[in-house]
């Protein structure tokens, strides 16, 4: 969980190798591959509204035709762009084969992921464009909405409810909770860091944010339920 | 503290009504309000970089020159911008003189002040617009995290000091805890309100949340702290 895999390498073959030896046929996933790491340097260094959907295909080695096969709009694009990074995560959470944890343990691996989800430079610079941009392009905010934060939500819920003992939740609202949490956990590094006001946080202290917040969290939530 | 002292009105006199009787000298402190007032507005229509000083000072009834005696520069008058929507939440924290309250008591009153500050529109668009200009305008990043985030906390912790009893704080880092806190607090809400993805919260839904957030908070404290 904690190793990052959204960030594994992605197979970027360089053209010249496929010069020498007979021609090799890309699968559409490597060149979907190819596309969306162009399109989110694209996106990142010109925003939204100035990126170009045949610069990306030239950034990426791809042919335009081929680009526009694969995927037909710039909305798509920034939404293919968003997800890939938000499926790792989720694919990274749902993978993990766990014996049933704590409580406190579960809430800290899982907060710790997500610091290392959200607190990564290029999450960072992408939240960024998106709620900067929020305001011109809607459509934008709207599948960011659904595809980070809802499905990061829903999958840090489902993630809890498999590995954390079932009688450990004195809670009802489980996604408020989460909430809660995530913004316990990411608000001041990420926002610090996208106004460039601080460096980005290393391994090892985003392992003992978590670890802080989750501590907490849960004494608290014991200590509520106590006294109601 | 929960009144909304900073949107209290401005005394927006009307120029019309100035032509009728003898003419009255407005004090720079007026002339000031005038501009900001309608910088606010111009900026949130605009952004950053379409927004024109000579557009302001028209859109105040402010000569240009008077406009550049005030407010020599656009970074100013973003700046001034910011300031003045946070010195009015600071004075309200510092204007209040409360009997001294119990750790729960005094951050539930806190955080309802800081999420009717941060989950008012005119905030969310502020922010918004600081962030998605952030990269291009590093001088609002640094102005904003100044003048709203590290001027808000420093207030937040100072009020804490003065209004709990003291030795009610089982924590070493206070301005740690007030920014997880905040995070707690505001970060989901804030961003699915700036993604215009959910309606404002209402002032009972914020108090709600506040106390909420400080009742887990003060019992984790105290918990952790049993376990330490």
């Amino acid at each position: 969980l904690s190793r990052r895999i959204w960030k594994m390498p992605v197979g970027q073959i360089p053209e010249l190798r496929r010069a020498r030896g007979r021609p090799q046929v890309r699968s559409d996933d490597d060149t979907r591959r190819l596309i969306l790491d162009a399109a989110a340097k694209e996106f990142q260094a010109n925003g939204y509204a100035a990126t170009c959907m045949v610069d990306v295909g030239q950034q990426a080695g791809v042919s335009t035709k081929t680009m526009y096969r694969l995927i037909p709009t710039k909305a798509d694009l920034f939404k293919s762009v968003v997800s890939d990074r938000i499926q790792r995560f989720v694919l990274a959470l749902d993978a993990e084969a766990l014996e049933s944890v704590s409580l406190r343990e579960g809430l800290e691996r899982m907060l710790t992921a997500y610091g290392e989800l959200t607190l990564e430079p290029e999450t960072i610079a992408m939240t960024r464009l998106v709620l900067g941009e929020s305001d011109r392009f809607p459509e934008l905010a709207a599948s960011f909405y659904e595809l980070a934060i809802v499905r990061t939500t829903e999958a840090m819920v489902a993630w809890l409810k498999r590995h954390v003992r079932m009688e450990a939740f004195p809670v009802d609202d489980l996604t408020e909770a989460v909430g809660m949490l995530r913004g316990m956990m990411i608000m001041e590094p990420q926002r610090a860091a996208m106004l460039g006001r601080q460096r980005n946080l290393s391994a090892g202290e985003i392992a003992s944010r978590a670890r802080t917040c989750a501590s907490i969290f849960v004494a608290g939530l014991t200590g509520v339920g106590d006294k109601g």
